[in-house]
């Protein structure tokens, strides 16, 4: 069984408190939609900033949404010196404080920065129809020169999701994949 | 069967020749022995560089070489916007040209730019003392939350060498590994 990849790079959610703080009452617009319903690349981004360290020309991505949260790679957290979990996306409880700048605009979270782990999007009726129901997670396949099988890719179930698999940019550039390629499923454990 | 796991950033290996030209008659010092014997990481760097993108402070490691090679993370190869093959180390004709800048001074070179390949260095004499005669690639394995397989791993051997594993940054970030921890080798492709 084959899904979709998505490589994440390194990006950001905001609230609408957040999103005024650091860009006023600047409209949020739509660069690109992505393969998810709804979500979208924004034409705003921002500096990460821990301590002297910061990452220029991260992007928030759209709609506004109910937390806050800062998605780097490990590689990321090296240059930054943060040292975020790995979460399913939402679940910011307890993880790295992260600084967000626009401009003279400054705003200190003081958890939201996590490193998220390797997951597929999927709405209930496709896990029907890929017969995924009760799989918990599954590991992947990679063929080629850099290839091999990464393990606990999560199954993340919602009626808005579609059908993708989403890894963020250390796996990506690891296993040399890009967004679009078709990543074959080996195995799944059941809940 | 464990491996001690060298995690490499990336370098630069320079020829007499080159580095003159870069650092005239500055001498190569020793900061760090590298658990590879004779090898060693020096007290000079340079930007490394394509077109208008560059990549500041990378490491020149010692001793001085009949070649020039710059080894960087597929990563660092989207940063420079270079499409540099995967290699062993050493195999460089037709890999990609790139720049090197120490101040002033400046070196363009025709080729000479890779992905370091997964590989284990290895003396004849551990050869026979872990059993991989004859082995040309072994598949490892990482335990954890990011773990997972790692494929095409070469087994390297030479008189100078010893018993280590070296991924690139992409792969230790991807599966969350340092260097000096005990990877597992799991299966042997034998020549």
């Amino acid at each position: 069984m084959k899904v979709i990849l998505g490589v994440s790079n390194r990006h950001v959610h905001l609230t609408e408190e957040i999103y005024r703080k650091l860009f006023g009452d600047e409209t949020l617009n739509v660069v690109k939609k992505l393969r998810q319903p709804g979500q979208f690349a924004s034409d705003k981004f921002v500096t990460i900033k821990n301590g002297d360290r910061e990452i220029k020309h991260v992007r928030v991505l759209g709609p506004l949404r109910k937390y806050n949260q800062v998605e780097i790679s490990r590689t990321d957290s090296y240059t930054l010196k943060v040292k975020p979990p790995v979460r399913d996306s939402g679940n910011i409880e307890g993880s790295s404080p992260i600084t967000l700048l626009n401009g003279e605009n400054r705003v200190d979270l003081k958890e939201g920065c996590i490193i998220a782990n390797r997951h597929i999007h999927i709405s209930p009726k496709e896990l029907k129809e890929y017969g995924l129901e009760n799989v918990k997670k599954v590991k992947i396949k990679i063929e080629g020169e850099k290839g091999g099988i990464l393990d606990n890719v999560m199954i993340r179930v919602d009626e808005n999701f579609k059908y993708e698999l989403h890894l963020d940019t250390d796996d990506g550039n690891a296993f040399n994949v890009k967004t679009g390629d078709e990543i074959e499923i080996i195995e799944m454990e059941r809940r």
